[in-house]
């Protein structure tokens, strides 16, 4: 298990009314968590209300996934950490997907488990 | 609140017992937000048992911090998002001095919002 991956995507260009649906936010991420071939321990997400986006995380056996929407500028923050494994790209692929994002910048940052011995 | 600072710290060089200790990484990051003049809304931390690691977030009205350990490598890798007026490099200060790491790999990533005007 001594690889990381963590995948920062910012989406912008996403329907606010999306960015403001909890139950749907936390189906998309827990179905991402599936393509990724991850294993879900939990998940908390709190929409903030009057208009007001959600922020969630979907906690992994192989890290995480979170979201931190801004509906009022049609963007979101995803990550995505995972180790082992799992395939982050895919769960990415599918939220890109699931949001119709009109544009994502995505980062790859390894995180420090590459310096150890597998 | 159309900024967004996201750190990544990966912590080398820990004490395993201390990344077992489920409890104790709860409270630090914990006193991390507050430290951050963050506010939580929620936090869950696992224990993987048997001599495994944690992974645990703390979720923010401000974004998140989580923490996923690895004490069979001396590792943690942490990462604090924060928008609007918190301080996320004081509750990486507070968490790299709780954790005592031998070294410290930091890397700052402003995430999308910075594109927004204010």
């Amino acid at each position: 298990m001594a690889s990381g991956a963590h995948l920062l995507a910012d989406l912008h260009g996403v329907a606010d009314a999306l960015l403001r649906d909890r139950a749907a936010l936390e189906a998309l991420l827990t179905r991402a968590a599936a393509a990724a071939d991850a294993r879900v321990l939990f998940s908390h997400f709190h929409a903030f209300g009057d208009g007001g986006g959600v922020t969630g995380v979907v906690l992994l056996a192989e890290s995480h996934i979170s979201i931190h929407t801004w509906p009022e500028h049609g963007f979101a923050a995803v990550d995505i950490f995972m180790c082992g494994a799992a395939h982050p790209a895919r769960a990415l692929q599918l939220i890109e997907s699931g949001l119709g994002a009109a544009r994502c910048v995505r980062r790859d940052v390894p995180r420090g488990l590459h310096e150890i011995p597998a």
